[in-house]
């Protein structure tokens, strides 16, 4: 159960912190934060809690997380159902939470996309489909990558936060333009509820992709990187 | 006697950085830090103060955190009163000597807001008290989860500033445009005393708001992941 | 064999980031990352594989840096053909992933530049050969001096990534404008690759300036540092 | 004399990839990297060559920082002449491979004010040389608490080449508009022989302030901290 209390807290502040800088921040006229300061958030959302809480439920904050370390030998199949609830009712509770303090404002009249995730007409910069499975999968596949080495007995001890982090980070860095990054079915499914319309008709794409990339990234580590 | 002048001497760095890099440099023509090199600033100044002092003193400058502790069952209630005292002082000398460099620039004229916080007309972005109460209130709650959770006897040794530090850069990635970003009461009210007019008539929501916030982590912290 | 796996891993995360970052983000209207990004990207690439393989492989992603290790004693000579050809393969298997992202953008014509290096007409800033040539053995040099020191044997355990890949971080910040910053061979010829034209013919100088700073430093470090 | 060539290197990179940055990318059309990317680069190359050749020579790369450890009793008056003038030729033939780079850019006219130091009329944003010495005073005192309290024995082990670095980028982004921040007397040196003119008159100020900032905090250090 404290478990899952740490995955709930964990994936909130990244769906609030993350998505939440992107909203206030990243727009604001001269002095705001771009892609640069979103792509920064996310990661230390990650660094952090994972630093707060990572010795207490592992730190996922995403079910691709989840069923890459699965795949990889390292979570139980019997704790999947139960973590990856925690993360979507964090992830929701965060984007309401975003949604209070964002209605808020002097002049508000609607969230727009908020900070959700999408293809074609939807990329923030005119990206396909085909090229946003592409940049999701290698993405994650990369980032599973990071994790099961970095948490690896052989690494160095102590430092898997930091390179977690600052691994989601320049994945932000490289791929905003594109889908406005997910990697994270819990972080794009709190945003598509909120955004609406066509952004929900896509949400397929970031449950798909992320979980291909994991699961491959676990095949890979275990065949290749995890034997003595 | 050796703890308070560690205080002191953390939340005068606190406000002369953090601030002081909103002052000099946020808005400088072309080249300026923006918000992203307010938000590094004040991360900076607990990170590099936590390694230098906080084998001292344990590195809170800042009364919500003392008191978030403190309901944590971390930091005694009889050093309560010497901690905040220290920290309000080392604020207030802290902002004195930025008004002595800013005075000096060759076209002063007046201090303006200096880098206060503030809701309604004084937001940045003009966000309403409510939004300023629940986004200071969950912030200085994850902050104090942050800092539980990395300073925990479980949680990898050593790297607690950096995780600690590096969560104070996420909070003003997130809230600049929101409230100007407090978390830290000695903060707020040495840069009310001297932007004076309204700024001090908001001061409350600056002291109760992550107060509050910080209580109520050290709560959860204490009953959902202290326990053995 | 599962050393040359992380190589290619490596070098492959390497050019799909830090040039991706460059493709993709850099110069998107306002919110871009601009060359401070592309930097992080960069170090970042280095910083979280080399956490996660640098058990494994060693982490050099880049063959100035497996000659540099080699003339500094580090690394057998025996071993650097099948590290670079994993190099050059992870490079270009890289840039052809992509090639084929940016190519589904709907505003897709052609490739331009790529994220390739030049000098003279292709200096992003107007830098002659002569520029570029001190440019790159120098910075090679130094980044080989930290990988040497911050690696050795009395240097704090478990740092080295972070050195080193913020290491590649401060190089681009200094030289994106001289030469869009290579200091890595492997990276240069995988964009060279695509770019085409004038590029290739300028190949020659991110092979030689990197490799001679490298092997340079190998011998200060081995000459001056490594003694006891 | 190892140690001697361990800071005749950490001082030509941290002038060649400081003023570097500067001079080179700061400025740079749209994708520039501003003052948090000078800041960034400042604090790095601290980090990089303090984990690189820490464990040699104690990794001071600045007069103020030798003759502040020695105030707090960490470094011998012997040792304080054969470090200052090493510095000081590291920092010189830095700032001429610096002129040899930038005197190959095909629009090259003249170096302007270089990198230097000023106040007054030669400050980047007009403040006077009272700021100046506020600024470079209480700047460099916290740059030696830092230094002083995080290599400390009772301070995490490994951690001090981050909390210096950093705390170096800070202080970047504090004060570029006052001074273009020295906090370093052979920076500044370095740059003012280049750029001449004015600049040589202005100087002193830049061995007065941060030489008597950091003896003040060798004594603060000594007198309230370092005692068991």
């Amino acid at each position: 159960m404290k478990k899952l209390f740490a995955e709930f807290f964990g994936t909130f502040w990244l769906v609030f912190g993350g998505c939440g800088s992107a909203i206030f921040a990243a727009g604001y006229p001269d002095l705001g934060i771009g892609f640069v300061g979103v792509s920064l958030a996310f990661g230390l959302t990650v660094l952090t809690m994972a630093y707060a809480v990572g010795h207490i439920s592992g730190g996922h904050f995403n079910p691709a997380v989840s069923l890459g370390l699965w795949a990889g030998g390292k979570f139980e199949a019997k704790s999947l159902l139960g973590y990856i609830t925690a993360q979507l009712i964090g992830a929701i509770v965060a984007a309401g939470s975003l949604y209070l303090i964002v209605s808020g404002k002097s002049d508000f009249t609607d969230i727009g996309g908020f900070a959700a995730n999408g293809y074609d007409a939807l990329s923030p910069d005119g990206f396909s489909m085909q090229s946003a499975l592409i940049a999701e999968f290698l993405l994650t596949l990369f980032f599973l990558l990071i994790i099961l080495g970095s948490t690896n007995a052989r690494a160095p001890k102590g430092f898997a936060p930091i390179a977690i982090g600052l691994g989601l980070t320049l994945i932000h860095l490289i791929s905003i333009p594109i889908t406005n990054t997910s990697v994270n079915p819990a972080r794009s499914t709190s945003q598509a509820l909120f955004a609406g319309g066509d952004y929900t008709g896509q949400l397929w794409l970031f449950w798909v992709a992320p979980i291909a990339g994991a699961i491959v990234a676990g095949l890979i580590h275990k065949v290749f990187f995890d034997k003595e």
